[in-house]
């Protein structure tokens, strides 16, 4: 166990709790529970230099910053989660006029989508505790992440994924092994029966917006911005970070990640997060533009169906992270968020449509005068365009069918390359 | 330019060439050129203890074992090729008897194959020289690979596939923006027009088989392999390298690889070097298995599509890597290659079936006594299981259908794991 970790804060009452005295939620409200941290031991235990130094490439480099313990698994994908590559793609940032951009590649995890940060990190507290099955619901992704970091470390694992979600996203959950089961309904009947069955069978849950330590793994990719980029260079300006917004879960952990830092003393300034989220799926944008709290779930229609969620579970945090942190939210079309995975395809980084909404939502920040171009910018790409290949097919013309003959080369090429 | 390299030697009749003479294969006979370094120099300029030293992770790590200079690229894909982790699942080594094994996963490359490897020192080369164009045939994943590297520094690339290849496949060579012609044809067709297409318009052709520098990229793997492993154990047995093989480059260039490491005097012991292919495309095991180096064309039919060639390419270097080693060629039915997949996935590793092919091999070696419980074993995985879901789907039950309630998910779980 690790003794930096010394309880749980309710995000909406302030109810302090140990950690012995809850597992989810805050059992007064049903508020998303923040995890606490000694921030004094973890400083007398490690600096932030020592870090720096250290050999571990993935994420379990920020262990001294996580509630957990000593996670083992060596040699295998679960210790291969985060780490993941920062480009700086020199003919987006002056298509766009901005100074200085870069694109966090989170298609770059194990299972190829951000979500690993989340599991790898549910899955050392599962294991911690002595959890039997870890259970989750997932349109996809953290599904998908459940499932490959729990095989690597021989953990099983339930999944509840509604039965529209992409084929490619359930073949993956089959091939780890992990129990899979399609709910005949949406994602957030899925979401309810996960949590059923896990009080009903003692099963540890790790949905997302409802377990406290997915948005301890998801803080990870703050640290790694924090290293990689933050802590590297002066900012006359405070750095914007984007970031696409489904359930909330992702945008509160950045935030959660971030005040660590500052808690720390390891941060000057806070960076300002922006949210994006489909125009179809915009239940926390919603409350951001009301300029309160209250989430009013939606009928969500959006192709990036990893950020499709009718209600969200994590939208009050989601909601304050961008209001805390003088950031703001932006919604974008489908049409804008297919565009998006094209622009970024040139570049050579093939994101999933929720992936690409980040950078949509920067188009529009820059657009509507948001973001200027003296604005250091960070946008996040969670997840890889493997993922859902039929909307990638949607973002770029059919390939042309040729006879194979140089002709048909010269006449299908002329005026395009030739 | 780098100096170390010195020119071009024949794989068939030996006459060597200066790097200015010839381009791609030998005008005598057409045989695969492997690109000749001065040992000596390297020598000079860096040692193994320096290279380990290196902050670099990508495959550029090994800039001063490659035939060209300063790549550039920075903040790119480009420049995060190559650096793939290397597992050891314990579970996988305890059911197998073996004493030693690990994983290599390519699939963690920028476009989630082996791929990249040679499709990042290719781009190098042709921004080297000054091409105007790349182009290559593909089957998808070295198109893919270009493609991707390609767009990461905006270099124009052109790509040949067969109108068969995995739509997933196709995606990702759009979404990049490379120019694309499906040919109405198969592979072979789509190799030789893009030979003529390259000399027609001038361009700068990648084709596997023919342009010597993916064997020098490729031969990265076995950089790595040598530094994450072989030189960090001391081994009784000489360890084996199973990699899946189609055109054959892969394998020779893992072999290309070694023998650099051992003129260079990095590496005392020959790995034994296992060619893979599949029953139904297994040109280059049959001259194996026939004690000859005489490729005789077959009509490929495998679900393993990155690596159903009717014709290989290499397969001359490819016969020689296992026969020089002191290694072997296996074939493995579809079935096992199905199979395969699944048993990776339950560590964690989603492979394609050109990737679980490998691991195929294994088992029939261990079945068959070429390999012991004494031989330490490195396993290549060659690409991501979401480059072909449509396999994925097929090494797996379905998941069933249940309606969202806890009374369904008792029946269909009971005696499961319940």
């Amino acid at each position: 166990m690790n003794t930096n970790f010394v309880g749980y804060r309710c995000s909406l009452c302030k109810t302090e709790y140990s950690p012995e005295q809850v597992v989810y939620t805050c059992p007064k409200d049903g508020g998303n529970l923040d995890v606490i941290l000694d921030y004094v031991a973890i400083n007398r235990s490690i600096s932030p230099r020592e870090v720096m130094a250290l050999e571990e490439r993935s994420l379990w480099r920020y262990l001294a910053l996580l509630p957990v313990g000593e996670p083992h698994g060596e040699g295998t994908p679960f210790r291969a989660a985060g780490g993941t590559p920062v480009f700086s793609p020199e003919s987006l940032r002056d298509r766009l006029g901005l100074h200085a951009l870069w694109i966090k590649d989170e298609s770059r995890n194990p299972t190829a989508s951000f979500k690993d940060r989340a599991s790898a990190v549910v899955v050392a507290r599962a294991r911690e505790i002595g959890a039997g099955v870890v259970v989750t619901a997932s349109t996809g992704n953290a599904g998908a992440a459940l499932a490959g970091m729990a095989a690597a470390v021989g953990q099983p694992a339930v999944i509840f994924a509604p039965r529209t979600a992409p084929p490619a996203k359930i073949a993956q959950l089959l091939v780890f092994g992990s129990h899979v089961l399609l709910v005949d309904g949406n994602y957030d009947q899925a979401f309810d029966l996960s949590i059923q069955a896990a009080e009903e069978f003692g099963w540890y849950c790790r949905n997302t917006g409802y377990n406290p330590f997915t948005l301890e793994g998801k803080k990870t990719a703050a640290f790694e911005i924090w290293e990689s980029i933050l802590f590297r260079h002066t900012f006359k300006r405070v750095p914007a970070v984007f970031v696409s917004v489904g359930d909330g879960n992702i945008i509160s952990g950045l935030h959660k990640g971030f005040k660590d830092l500052q808690e720390l003393g390891w941060l000057e300034a806070m960076p300002r997060i922006f949210g994006v989220q489909a125009e179809g799926s915009a239940a926390i944008a919603n409350a951001y533009f009301a300029e309160n709290e209250a989430i009013i779930p939606v009928s969500a229609v959006t192709l990036a169906d990893s950020i499709s969620v009718d209600l969200p579970r994590d939208g009050v945090r989601a909601v304050r992270a961008a209001r805390q942190t003088n950031g703001a939210y932006l919604t974008v079309s489908d049409e804008k968020i297919l565009s998006a995975i094209s622009a970024l395809g040139q570049v050579g980084i093939f994101a999933e449509p929720a992936g690409s909404t980040a950078y949509a939502g920067l188009l529009k920040a820059l657009e509507t005068g948001l973001i200027g171009s003296d604005d250091p910018v960070v946008v996040l790409n969670t997840g890889s365009g493997l993922k859902d290949v039929r909307a990638a097919m949607q973002a770029v013309s059919p390939a042309p069918v040729i006879e194979p003959t140089i002709n048909a080369v010269k006449k299908t090429l002329d005026g395009v390359i030739l």
